[in-house]
């Protein structure tokens, strides 16, 4: 094998963070007293070391993710997560680590950037590199003969990271597989349909899918003269024609990889063959180019299969038939592609998959085919992060509903009392820590930071006249109800806000009509 | 320090899963070709190891989960969620694994069951083992003042696994903690509130909350004269009363850890001392026992003050103030509890926490007190587990709504064309991947195994009349259908079906009237 895996490594997908770019243009989310909450890969340069004798961080390659941050990031897996369901998918889990030798002979040269624990008395284990191989060891140990799942969770490459560039070591990769013996084209046909369906609704902007074949590449490798032994090789060169120019993958085929010469030049002018699906399958079978190798003309039939039946699922459009498209791992056996995004500053790969027939019978006496695909979502929360970044809204942290204040001091017990009522009503409630709050304005600062749309006044005269002061901070209406039916008012008027969130401030009316109100200014 | 914690783990909270019971009771998923989907900690003894040198299996002390397991697991995660949510918590995200120095130090002799990851030219790093840690280390990197966040997570820990009686080396933690400089007893309150809110709504059965504080411990300690740096090892001896009878510790207490036998004596009326926590407090101060000690006195009369907040937030109830009470981790500093089942062989801890204000101040230069709590989520899976199995029902593992069915052969694109339009209109579609799958009732085996409600049949003669026939599986009802109101019938149907489940089957009347309908019988 070459080392032609360095420069693009053979990942389903790339994950994609850009970091260090991101420090200074996240949305930071703003806390009553919390300055900075920035999540940063190196120490935080402005603290002291006095008491730690080590640099304050998050392991190479590793970074926290706040607030603001999971809120795009939980969003997105929901998304995701719904478009798995409307397939029909599963879900299972597996551990993060993984006895190393069901890692072993995977992923070829990557398997030096698979991530060892210590052999602390016991077996050895490594982190999983990626979700495709717990996959096939589950349905192997399992016995399971047909299994469509989604599995949404980190892998762990050792590579070098690159900030900038987005390479982390610790990553989400969303997979997607339908294990089973069916027929030709039926479950692949649906992996891209579904592939597209995700990448429409996270809303990253343009794509299309390169889409080719393993067994067409072989017959194309068989049909220059290539010896079958460097099938593989000349395929790891060939998947550089992403980022390398013809020149430099032909001096590698010649030089590294040793192949003859003519032969790679004969290799040139397939590989540089793409187009729209149908236009290129016809192009090629009208050619003849492929004619005298049995396997490239059964393959080529197959893939006009796939063409039909992603013309009936409406996704023909987004795919692009392209020959120089290899992908990386070894264990694919028949159809490959890989999303990549089309508008400016935003090209590279965000989601691949395939078909790996071979696999799951590395684990046991049965195999079963199988085909699917992993989204590379780090790529795409940085994406939607820099969208949030421009808009300059602040979208909300958490989801509290109710901030419960207190106009007058020794008030805490019955703050209690009342935030007891509302948890179990169901109404989403907080209140200050402090004892005794700073009477006035300053109280509101902490709903002001986190978007709370009510809050409850308790004062003194309220607590004597057994009612509560209902704010509306959003349009400023203020109510006064007697606490007997603040339950049922409050579920009313949140109700109503989320039905009708509000954009234009208004200062009339009460939208509650079950108890009599009192419209006040106040603040 | 003593080995004391060899037969308690000073883990927040033990992780369980009763797998090999499991095994044979679990609801197992059925799916058309899969006899068995058994998740199983050994090889799966029927498959041939030709292939494979390796026994099949996943590493000691990990399991997976199957389709079954991760529907009762994600609903008891997301009702935790919305606790969580209720009060107002935002969540981050922190690297499954830290440098190995960020760990150092901080669970004392539990450290040997830290896992190391191998150092393959860079830094050191170890996978978390709690959340709390990670929690104080992200808290002091990034400067801040004042955060309350819930962390839902796997923790590792390589202690010696006992599958029987649920020691996991890998299982999650649900975490909720308040950082902040706050008023007495005002956070730890809600923390208690929070805890009763969740194990109250996953169903668990009786708990009470054993509670108590490391200064009252520390204070009784001092009065009985202990000498101060026994404090901590007599502390983990006192920790094991709920296991051990007094004889067992006093011995520990007297020959591992060298305290005077008259001490011993001395302290056990103390941590005898345990019941309702008003009652207690009053007899306690009553009794004189503490006077002489202002610690002692000063935190009774905190103590106080949190009995009166937990009565206002009403789970005072679910309280036993338990001088016993000792919790394992170095690092508390004040409240300490720990909520157990009460209910007859549901014994146990299913969650603990307590008031560490020192943590996040080893990170930096600025401390931060803190107070919070971990779910041990893993034994409430073994216990709604053992539940659904004794129900006998089968839970849905998927969420599809519609099967498309096919009656004649060479209408496979006509079922991608109408999947295309379902999944386009959201509606979760699944059909075979059979090109022409065995006509008759064999193609509603799928339908049946993951019970799907509505089937569409297609067939020459739907195709001929643009038509097509929807069948509600439970009702049995039958309509057919032009296909331009197709997607509005549907959606009008699986509505209809959502909110109100039929109970017993009914084959009159269609429930749509959008549309012309014929009720017929079929299959």
């Amino acid at each position: 094998m070459s080392d032609s895996n360095e420069t693009k490594p053979t990942s389903t997908t790339d994950s994609v963070v850009q970091t260090e770019k991101k420090q200074d243009t996240t949305n930071k989310p703003k806390t009553e007293k919390t300055p900075k909450d920035n999540n940063n890969n190196n120490a935080n340069k402005s603290s002291k070391k006095s008491k730690t004798k080590f640099e304050l961080k998050t392991p190479k390659g590793t970074q926290d993710y706040n607030p603001q941050q999971m809120v795009i990031r939980e969003k997105v897996f929901g998304i995701i997560k719904s478009c798995f369901n409307r397939h029909g998918a599963v879900t299972i889990e597996t551990p993060v680590f993984e006895l190393k030798e069901t890692l072993t002979g995977k992923y070829g040269e990557d398997s030096k950037l698979i991530y060892d624990l210590v052999d602390q008395g016991g077996e050895l284990s490594s982190l999983r590199y990626d979700l495709t191989v717990p996959f096939a060891r589950y349905v192997a140990m399992n016995g399971i003969k047909n299994m469509k799942r989604y599995h949404i969770a980190r892998v762990y490459r050792r590579d070098n990271p690159v900030m900038t560039k987005g390479r982390f070591r610790e990553f989400y990769q969303c997979d997607f597989d339908i294990a089973g013996q069916y027929d030709l084209m039926v479950p692949d046909s649906e992996c891209l349909r579904l592939m597209c369906e995700i990448l429409d609704q996270v809303k990253i902007g343009n794509y299309e899918i390169k889409l080719n074949h393993r067994k067409l590449l072989d017959s194309i490798f068989a049909i220059c003269g290539v010896p079958e032994a460097l099938f593989r090789p000349i395929c790891s060169a060939v998947d550089k024609l992403d980022k390398e120019p013809w020149d430099v993958v032909r001096k590698e085929m010649v030089e590294q990889k040793n192949l003859d010469p003519s032969v790679a030049d004969k290799i040139e002018p397939f590989v540089k063959l793409s187009g729209k699906p149908f236009e290129l399958l016809a192009k090629i079978t009208e050619s003849g180019i492929c004619a005298a190798n049995a396997q490239a003309v059964q393959t080529l039939q197959d893939m006009k299969v796939l063409f039909e039946y992603l013309e009936a699922l409406g996704c023909i459009d987004r795919i692009k038939f392209d020959l120089s498209l290899a992908r990386g791992l070894d264990y694919y056996t028949g159809v490959i592609y890989e999303a990549v995004l089309t508008d400016q500053d935003r090209v590279g790969s965000i989601s691949a998959g395939g078909r790996y027939d071979g696999l799951v019978g590395m684990y046991g006496s049965t195999n079963v085919p199988a085909v699917g695909f992993s989204i590379g979502i780090e790529r795409i929360f940085t994406i939607l992060e820099e969208e949030e970044t421009k808009k300059q809204t602040k979208q909300r942290q958490n989801s509290t509903q109710v901030f419960i204040a207190q106009w007058d001091k020794g008030l805490i017990k019955d703050r209690l009392k009342l935030a007891n009522e509302l948890w179990s009503a169901g109404i989403s409630t907080e209140y200050s820590y402090k004892e005794n709050p700073a009477k006035g304005s300053n109280q509101l600062a902490y709903p002001d930071d986190f978007g709370i749309p009510f809050v409850i006044f308790l004062g003194k005269n309220e607590i004597e006249t057994d009612t509560v002061s209902i704010k509306n901070r959003i349009t400023k209406e203020q109510v006064s109800v007697t606490r007997s039916k603040l339950i049922e008012t409050l579920k009313s008027m949140i109700k109503e806000f989320e039905l009708n969130p509000p954009i234009i401030p208004t200062t009339t009316a009460s939208t509650t009509s079950t108890t009599s109100t009192t419209t006040t200014s106040s603040n």
